[in-house]
């Protein structure tokens, strides 16, 4: 094959990515290399401020820029509940739904026995240190519906359980918009426990 | 929302890419985000590179590394054949395919007065110019097999007809490893123009 080496080199880097696959890092790498060169430049330049500014929060583990974490430095949070989540991208998706106000804690990762993650290689000791702090009254476990989610805020609320501290979980059910049809049993079966009293 | 700018920037330069929207474009910035920063200084050498050292052939519009074209300078490669493609990643499909050992070159598009694409806007001229090489015996019009890519083929067959210089084109019909259940039927029409005689 006569592609040139920095191509192939570029595929190589590009199908590293999640979801990105050898025929789709070819069609990125050829596009960005036949492309007007300030594509590329301000490609790496993105990819050089990222490494530059961005790093994890030492309490909460959410992405932060600078020194200063968006979410734990910002006083109109409410500090009083910690939302635990299992990675950066669910911290996203929470922010989008704009629904929650207080601050996160990312575990960077679930329990489990099968892939041999233990307890001491999720943020667990860190949780512990935050609530020890009475001001922390609600723990919201929104780990993935899944097993090992499940048993990973398991764990979590016998491990830091304490007078004071409500433990609760995101809500189950039928997602919004969904259809009956195509909701499968065991979501419905949850959706039913989970019923709510309408108000007239 | 609170995404760190520097990430933010990043999602807005990877959702330019083809192929990549929104979505994607926050997966793929948070994982490059929440990894070692050694994989986001690879991508970012790797484009860099490309940067530096990849061109497009200023003779048959193919990406080359450096000064020298890995085709036009490769003397093992038959010089009296041309295979014409719209793009560069063509190239890389032709090549592929083990089956060609001739010379390329790359229009860079098709022929469209829909899309407001004349025949100066390809690289014509230096289609023009390599013909006028009597040495060129075969000129393979590998364009697609749309309406824009036979347009674009016939022009050129009309331009740049000349005494010994054998025009042709791909052979269509089934895919190999197709169904005929599945070939819509200007394939199968394509294939039965096209049918090959069978030797015993």
């Amino acid at each position: 094959m006569n592609l040139p080496k920095a191509v192939d080199q570029l595929v190589g880097e590009l199908s590293k990515l999640p979801g990105v696959g050898r025929r789709s890092a070819e069609r990125l790498a050829l596009h960005l290399a036949v492309g007007p060169s300030e594509r590329l430049q301000s490609l790496a330049d993105a990819l050089h401020a990222v490494r530059q500014s961005v790093s994890a929060c030492e309490l909460c583990g959410a992405l932060r820029e600078g020194d200063a974490c968006g979410f734990c430095s910002d006083p109109s949070r409410d500090a009083s509940t910690i939302v635990v989540v299992e990675r950066s991208l669910d911290v996203i998706a929470m922010e989008k739904s704009a629904g929650f106000r207080g601050l996160y804690h990312v575990l960077g990762g679930l329990l489990s026995p099968l892939r041999g993650v233990a307890p001491s290689m999720l943020r667990l000791a860190e949780l512990g240190e935050r609530l020890a702090d009475e001001e922390v009254r609600e723990l919201v476990l929104a780990t993935p519906p899944t097993v090992e989610g499940d048993a990973t805020s398991l764990y979590i609320s016998r491990q830091f359980s304490r007078e004071g501290l409500a433990m609760t979980r995101l809500g189950r059910g039928v997602p919004q918009g969904g259809s009956l049809e195509h909701a499968d049993a065991g979501t419905l079966r949850m959706a039913l426990q989970g019923r709510q009293r309408v108000e007239p």
